[in-house]
């Protein structure tokens, strides 16, 4: 059974979740706190060299982190990855996107407001977090004005992967008002099959 | 024939031109200058609504950005990427390791002292990169400590994404000396048939 060492609270790692989840994969958790350094412990780094969640043990011994990674290898040849290869480099290219241009943004906004001893003391580099979050927002609303999912017209991984911090921007200070195909999309993942909300743990 | 849409001193687009020559695939290259605004233009906006080089056109009107995404894809099926679903997991984990981990820091730092109008200006932001491109390298270093390279004893993807900025990472003042196993296998990259060296345009 796959293990997953991941931050319920963490978007990287719920999107490991709701792809066990949407495929029915049978899978532990074991929640790590890396507030308390359980990501710097010499037990972890043998996991992830990084020292980063989430990182899932496949079978023992045998780790793979990279949220992104995980989730491409889980959903390999399921209907969360398309077949057709340009459509399969489309799922990447919003993959790398999420990672480049809206994880360092979107997520660390959310993890300073919400997460971090001090926030005040935070608000410099919180400001300037916004432009690059909002670029990011533009360039998904852009993509979803005309389409229901972000390639190929049906759910897939871009879906799952964009998700997981976009739905909890809004905890970064992030103004979603002004996105309205951004918050149908939303809705539209909410509602699939297998769903699952990030939840404390 | 693809088209690149790129910039030669930029490692992300040397990825995709090192993935080209390596398959022997034919390719046209235009090369952009982001500092003349050619990235923000209402024509490159519509290649790419992110704004970034690389992007590819596969085909009349059809292009890919992602420099990451596009390797993946002109790779597909070829040596370059492993047809074992963990090995290809693997190579995709250093992709995605690349972006988030590595390229931040130390083609950030390069840039800021490269090609930035001021470099003495942006000595903070320059030096509050340091500690984050030597994580990066000391992960790469001790993968590389035995086995020559990244990903299941050969040459792949993964060697060429994170070659891009490495290989370059004295321009940004980091210091390779003390990576011993990252100096050979820099070499043993540009060993590799097809290789081509990042030159100016």
């Amino acid at each position: 059974m796959i293990k997953v060492y991941g931050t319920s609270l963490s978007g990287n790692c719920h999107k490991v979740r709701m792809v066990l989840e949407a495929l029915h994969l049978p899978y532990t958790w074991t929640e790590i706190d890396s507030s308390k350094g359980e990501t710097r412990t010499p037990e972890f780094l043998a996991r992830n060299p990084n020292g980063k969640v989430p990182v899932v043990e496949l079978e023992p011994g045998v780790y793979l982190p990279e949220s992104n990674a995980i989730i491409c290898y889980l959903a390999d040849a399921s209907p969360l990855m398309p077949s057709d290869r340009l459509l399969r480099a489309r799922v990447l290219s919003w993959l790398f996107f999420e990672q480049y241009s809206h994880e360092p943004y979107i997520a660390v906004a959310r993890f300073l407001c919400r997460f971090h001893a001090d926030p005040p003391s935070q608000r410099a580099l919180l400001e300037s977090k916004m432009p690059g979050g909002y670029r990011a927002l533009e360039v998904l609303e852009k993509a979803l004005a005309d389409a229901p999912f972000l390639v190929g017209g049906r759910y897939t991984l871009a879906d799952i992967a964009l998700y997981a911090y976009t739905h909890v921007a809004d905890e970064g200070g992030f103004d979603l008002a002004r996105f309205p195909a951004i918050r149908s999309w939303l809705s539209r993942v909410a509602a699939q099959p297998g769903y699952v909300p990030m939840v404390a743990p």
